[in-house]
């Protein structure tokens, strides 16, 4: 396996974890620079990243990854992450699809979120 | 609107309805650097890419976009896109949703795709 694939596999075991169990923790995984658009609102920057995710209406959120895809994205250990998954919120049995795009830059041996895209994804009607 | 938005938008205008009308000539937006992860299918390379998509097991295919994310993915230009909708394929009734995100990559006036990664999401059965 090639060795962003297994970034991207740890990368995305520690974010959920960590989203699930504080995610007020998930500040160190961002800088100044990064970006976070969730469901269409646009943050810049590790505070108001942080904010924004902890502020989200829901006191308990259970993530579960169905597919996790990865592909460096530049020549300089950049690594681009899709993952599609089920969540659950507080006491609602009824799970969500979504899916959240990442770019991973390194830094220092380990590496930052310098993008991050989250979309729920509803049921095709047709 | 910022301009990466403005490019992303036409991007993914002209790439779903080049892909439905005649995939074949999706070929002039990738490069032999291109990565395509389908399915969790790796391929390299615009020749290969555009194999892959042209020999998929459909005749007729129609994207339906129903989400559209742009984040700037470096400071060289590159623009990261998030995609989700819907797709038909053939006689088939019922829409599939899907994901797909994209890096794109200024050259000489225009941008390439460098990363793409497509997956159906299939309906939370929570």
């Amino acid at each position: 396996m090639s060795n962003f694939q297994v970034v991207a596999e740890q990368f995305v075991q520690f974010y959920y974890k960590t989203f699930d169990e504080s995610r007020g923790q998930l500040a160190a995984l961002y800088r100044d620079k990064s970006m976070l658009t969730f469901e269409n609102q646009a943050t810049l920057g590790a505070a108001g990243i942080v904010e924004k995710l902890t502020n989200l209406p829901f006191q308990k959120v259970a993530h579960q990854v169905a597919s996790l895809d990865a592909q460096p994205s530049n020549e300089q250990g950049g690594i681009l992450v899709l993952v599609t998954g089920v969540l659950l919120v507080d006491e609602e049995q009824r799970a969500m699809s979504y899916t959240q795009a990442f770019q991973l830059v390194p830094e220092g041996g380990s590496f930052y979120v310098y993008n991050d895209v989250f979309r729920l994804v509803y049921p095709a009607s047709g």
